[in-house]
């Protein structure tokens, strides 16, 4: 994947309907592209150490995920002849980038976990201010 | 939203199918999410303004979205006493940490459309490696 030519004149604009980068942006936003690129960042596995990873995925969303990332680029397929054959995952240079970012998101929500569930404390015993008047 | 008490003893793990991260990672990831958050890192908006700017939204998923961001404490609802009343949305200190990292992958992916395009392309006309041999 690394020789793919890189279109530098396009840019996308994700607040569009139509723009493209939108169903990227579905594919490595939904929660199990998320998971997925982070867990391949720890580097190449096979799909069932993928399974075992990412707690509570089917095999059936984690063989639809892995497609779109590699139809978008980030993931690619390495099959080693051998019978059976092996298959393993590993991120393209793509991949590994956006990879990087999301697992500073993960960390981020993981790291700020108590003040996400503090608010939601609050909130479950809250009057909203529009409300209250 | 400034003091609520943040739990530093607390981690989540967003591997594990049943640690609340899960929930959070959900709705910030969510494709509305993702982008009402990086809309609202510009500023103060009201609903027919957010509405505007996330083209494609519907009034409903708007309006969902908000209350789980606004659960979470990413989200802050002000209303202003007026007939009738204004209500304006702001994210809290949380949110912009967030928002933050949302604006970075959001120009991330329109920066590098190009070469997920052309992953996109080559991928249609390929056969897999696997299914050649």
């Amino acid at each position: 994947m690394n020789d793919m030519p890189p279109d530098h004149a396009l840019r996308g604009n994700v607040f569009s309907e139509h723009c493209p980068s939108r169903e990227v942006l579905k594919h490595v936003t939904g929660r199990w592209g998320v998971l997925l690129l982070v867990a391949l960042g720890d580097g190449t596995q096979r799909f069932g150490e993928l399974r075992r990873r990412v707690g509570g995925i089917s095999e059936k969303m984690l063989a639809q995920t892995l497609v779109w990332l590699e139809q978008d680029g980030f993931v690619q397929r390495i099959v080693h002849s051998a019978a059976p054959p092996r298959v393993e995952y590993r991120l393209t240079p793509l991949g590994q980038e956006i990879s990087a970012k999301l697992r500073d998101l993960a960390d981020w929500i993981e790291e700020n976990l108590g003040a996400m569930l503090s608010a939601q404390r609050q909130s479950a015993g809250r009057v909203m201010p529009g409300e209250a008047s």
